[in-house]
This record gives C-alpha cells, structure tokens and sequence, in this order.
C-alpha cells in the first residue's frame, strides 16, 4: 500500500500546470523562490505553497541555509510514474487499433446509408 | 493551456489507489459496474463516483446500453503522462548519480571521523 500511496502523492502533485512549469524550470538549475515566481502571475505565498506540495511529494529538494533556500528537482518520483505508466504502453496502442477499426466501420455505414438514400431517392423519382 | 489542463485532469484522476486498480483490472476486458465494485470494501455508488471521474478524464469509455454499462479501459491519456514523463528520464538517472556522489562523500567522513576516534583513543591510552 505504501507505494500506491506515494503514487497518488506525486500524482496529486502533478495535477497543476504551475506545478508543472516549476518541474520544467527546474530542469535548468536550481533557483530560488523569487526565481520560480517570476514568471507566474501568482504571489511569493502561492508560489511557496506549490513548493511545499512538491516537496511533500519529494519532487523537489531544498538546501537548508535559511536566507536563500534554492530548489532543486528530484526527479525519481517520476521514475515511477513512468514504470506504472508503462504497464499501459500495449493499451494505448491497441487503443488506436481500435479507433482505427471503429472508424473503418463508422465510414462503411456512412457509405451503407448514402446508398439507401440515393436508392430512396431514385424510387421517389420513379413514383 | 489545454494540453496541460488534460494533463491536469488525467494525474487528478489517477491520484488515487482505488482509480488505479480500476484501471489495472479494465486491463483484463471490459467489466461491469459490480464486477468492479466486487474486489473493493467500498459501496456501488462509491465505485460509481470513481468511474465518473475516470470517464470525465477519458481514461474509460462506457457502452451506452442503459441495464449493461461495461466500462472499457482507454489508456490513449496515458500516453501523454509516459511522454510527459519522459522529458525528466535524464533527470532521474541523474538524481541516482547524485546519491552515489553523496553516499561516497559521506562514507570518505565517516572514515574520517572513525580515524580521528582512533587517534583520539591512542593519545588518550599514551597520556
């Protein structure tokens, strides 16, 4: 139960776009609160709020000097999102298999039901 | 902004353990809504909650017979959480690099202070 827990953790973590773009920006360097909020439309607080759930989520790490406490990502939680997410590689494909087959079959009745109209047609005309 | 609010909305629905095994069960075909309540303590229209947030996330499709709804996996937004996810392997193969770093530097102190112990304990007996 324990990883499925850590799980939900990092996917809770990852269901916000600033969250997100903290990751991204991350992925330069580590930077500092004022850094990361720069390029957000949202206060200092907010930003620090997105900051404590990445980093409950051990998403980021940061040095422990009080003054300036820079970010850095960590990116082994993802390395589990990727080893679950991978489990569903064969659905996913399969599911475009699908689509395929299910369009295949949506344009046959298409072409089914334009031929009975230009045969109702025809015998409109007939009469 | 649409990509990363679906984005949004597929982690959402997967942060949570019972969404999950949902998902992992669908791997095995189509199922009903009490054949996947079955393995779970949880009530129906708990479960029936679930698949909500799972539809609205596109993860499952539903046949749209009224008496027999058979929920069927859609693992296509899974693709975009594996290419999301992507973009941070090197980050994650890096982070273990950075703990090898770590974990030998705090090995060299340790042999560090376990020789200064020894030579403290010498100098003691020598007094």
């Amino acid at each position: 139960m324990k990883t499925e827990d850590s799980l939900s953790t990092t996917f809770a973590a990852l269901a916000d776009p600033t969250r997100r773009a903290i990751l991204a920006r991350l992925t330069r360097g580590p930077a500092t609160v004022t850094e990361l909020a720069a390029p957000f439309s949202i206060s200092g607080p907010a930003v620090s709020k997105h900051l404590r759930v990445l980093e409950r989520a051990r998403l980021i790490a940061r040095a422990r000097e009080a003054q300036w406490r820079p970010c850095q990502l960590d990116a082994g939680p993802l390395r589990e999102v990727a080893e679950w997410t991978a489990e569903y590689r064969r659905f996913w494909e399969k599911s475009f298999d699908r689509l395929d087959v299910y369009l295949g079959e949506l344009q046959a009745k298409r072409r089914e039901a334009a031929g009975k109209e230009k045969g109702n047609a025809r015998s409109k005309k007939q009469r």
